[in-house]
């Protein structure tokens, strides 16, 4: 029986209190002359962006900025934005950027993603949304992190919105694997406390995902349940307290482990339906995900072997040998965490009109994480899904 | 406080029964014209060098092959010999190898960095021995692996035996890391039964070495403690029965855990006193490790926090809260696996001679393995250690 898995990363990851003071010397050995930093206003006035430029400068490497991402969601507009930028940075030096460097989110990271992947492949994001379209290397990216997160500076997905069709889509190709990924927890410290919630809780959906996958493997397995175990030990101490390091820096390492597992093992209906919403509405990503994850969850229990879900559940902190009572400890134990998050229950808090949810389901039939769910539904069971978490 | 971990990995790392199918399609995107397969007579005799074959034929990219590592140790002859019929290529056809790959055990692998490097370097590969001492790309590299294993497929570590000194040399860089690596047990199942235990108990001792090592974080422990798990379910059926495709299967992922553990925690002083006896005498790797491990692992139990004992005692299955029972416990569990897989206990039987025990401590206190060992020993105590193994 063929049974195969890729294992995809970027083949350096700096990591740790302090992992920034390696990027000089990992751009020392690359004969850089132009870089383009992607970032957002906000990453400017935090002073992350300055920590980079000086970087730079100390190596005489010239650099631009463009820091047109001006909200959480990343959409076609500013992917084209910093193309248009780009280009007018090649015509005024006659020199092609050599290095992207993202410096935020998720957000921040796909978008640069998009630009450095259109830059050499021509076109429009939009041709590349599904899997394995993109052909050739983009303009290599160093993703600078600074949430736990989105996953997005290690793994080989960009999501975009397209404002257009409404539809957020999925962009997967190893090509958007990043180069270098730096998850240094200094850049994590002024998060916001939503921030810190919303993407905490979009950690939990990662390992939820990834360990009931279709794709799941041993070694995204491991990475998943410890991913857990740290989320639901620390998430609550940095939300409470964002200058607590230790909850920080643990946090880090859960959302660079379900990054790693995701991005190997793939996800699910909860991502497939979040992304939907989040082409139509405003709300951030993991608010989504944290709502749809207990629904999908019992949804998906019947086909997820038994003695999966009480690892799972034994994960979560409860050793138990009733199948029922684990799948019951963990939509509690994620439904708790929601709540302490102060994320609203229902997905008619974040936006989510009755009237849509037709729409909605049958793009959610198109995302590319559909076919990891470990359990193949029907229109009718998205339809479900969404009205049961309206 | 800084804490900075680097993680590294071969960008993409193809896994499972039928993985080898995916290598044309990866092939295909490089635009390659001339190969160098790197592996041993045996290989080509079980006809897996003619799989490889096979592939770069459909796609009309040609090859030669070097066959020329004979025995299980990587040596520095080995490296020149392939250095010389690489530049013998290179003057028959004026074009350069602009891929290596590599087919075979650890050995293979190892011999393989070392030539690509030295390829592109210049100079011997002894110029290169230590950390980071390498400055520019070898030639790409495509690990195919045929056991379970010494991570070689996937590590930036490159050990080789300099023979006029009887030193085994441990190379670091990232540099060296493989740009994909291929598991398939496909390549696993003719395993002979004492490559299988040599290479399997490597395993055990690249995760423990890794979870104690002063460098671990919590990617690589649950990476390594998820390959203990494995490794003590599934190796001793692979051993029994090596067409047992199901622990082949199990091993094979125990082999890439452990490896990308080791990878980024680093090792200690089993593998650091190993080397040295591989540098001395004929006897596999992992043979030295396994008699070694117990000792070192009693040594250094003192230096490891209390918490991370039990941790490690409950992957190899008990539960304690008695940290000198789990020290017990874990000693025993490696000597019982040790003895299942009939391997000698005592360095002796290995064709270590007393009075070589003071140079082979010299020699290992050099070894960068000793750094990341949880205990700093003197040379005493590497003395010790060897003759309480002897
Ligand atoms: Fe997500
Ligand atoms: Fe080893």
């Amino acid at each position: 029986m063929e049974n195969t898995h890729n294992f995809i990363l970027p083949p350096k990851n700096l990591i740790g209190s302090g992992a920034i003071k390696d990027l000089p010397n990992e751009l020392l050995s690359w004969k850089l002359s132009k870089v383009l930093i992607v970032t957002d206003k906000n990453m400017i006035s935090l002073g992350y962006v300055e920590n980079v430029e000086k970087i730079l400068k100390s190596l005489f490497i010239s650099y631009d900025i463009f820091d047109g991402i001006l909200h959480p969601n990343p959409t076609v507009s500013f992917v084209e934005d910093g193309l248009t930028y780009l280009n007018k940075g090649l015509n005024v030096f006659k020199r092609n950027y050599n290095l992207i460097i993202s410096i935020g989110g998720g957000t921040n990271h796909d978008c640069a993603k998009a630009i450095a992947t259109v830059a050499t492949n021509g076109g429009s994001i939009i041709d590349y949304e599904g899997y394995n379209k993109i052909t050739k290397l983009g303009i290599p990216q160093i993703a600078i992190n600074t949430t736990a997160g989105s996953g997005a500076e290690l793994t080989m997905y960009s999501i975009i919105v397209d404002e257009s069709r409404k539809v957020k889509m999925v962009i997967s190709s190893p090509f958007l694997t990043p180069f270098i990924s730096v998850n240094d927890p200094i850049f994590m410290t002024t998060m916001p406390k939503e921030v810190t919630a919303s993407s905490g809780i979009d950690v939990v959906s990662h390992a939820i995902e990834a360990y009931v996958s279709t794709e799941a493997s041993p070694i995204t397995d491991s990475l998943a349940l410890e991913a857990l175990k740290l989320v639901f030990e620390y998430l609550p101490r940095s939300y409470d307290n964002g200058n607590d390091l230790e909850a920080r820096e643990k946090m880090m390492f859960a959302n660079i482990m379900a990054g790693m597992a995701f991005n190997n093992a793939g996800l699910g209906y909860v991502h497939c339906m979040a992304h939907q919403l989040g082409g139509f509405y405003e709300q951030s990503h993991g608010d989504y995900n944290a709502v749809l994850l207990p629904y999908v969850f019992e949804f998906n229990s019947v086909s997820i072997p038994e003695q999966r879900i009480l690892k799972l559940c034994e994960a979560l902190g409860t050793i138990t040998h009733n199948t029922s009572q684990a799948v019951g400890l963990i939509i509690d134990s994620v439904d708790k965490l929601r709540s302490k998050l102060e994320i609203p229950s229902k997905l008619s808090a974040m936006g989510l009109k009755e009237s849509d949810i037709e729409t909605l389901s049958q793009n959610a039939l198109k995302d590319i994480c559909f076919f990891t769910n470990p359990r193949q539904g029907l229109l009718e069971d998205i339809i479900s899904l969404y009205k049961a978490a309206f």
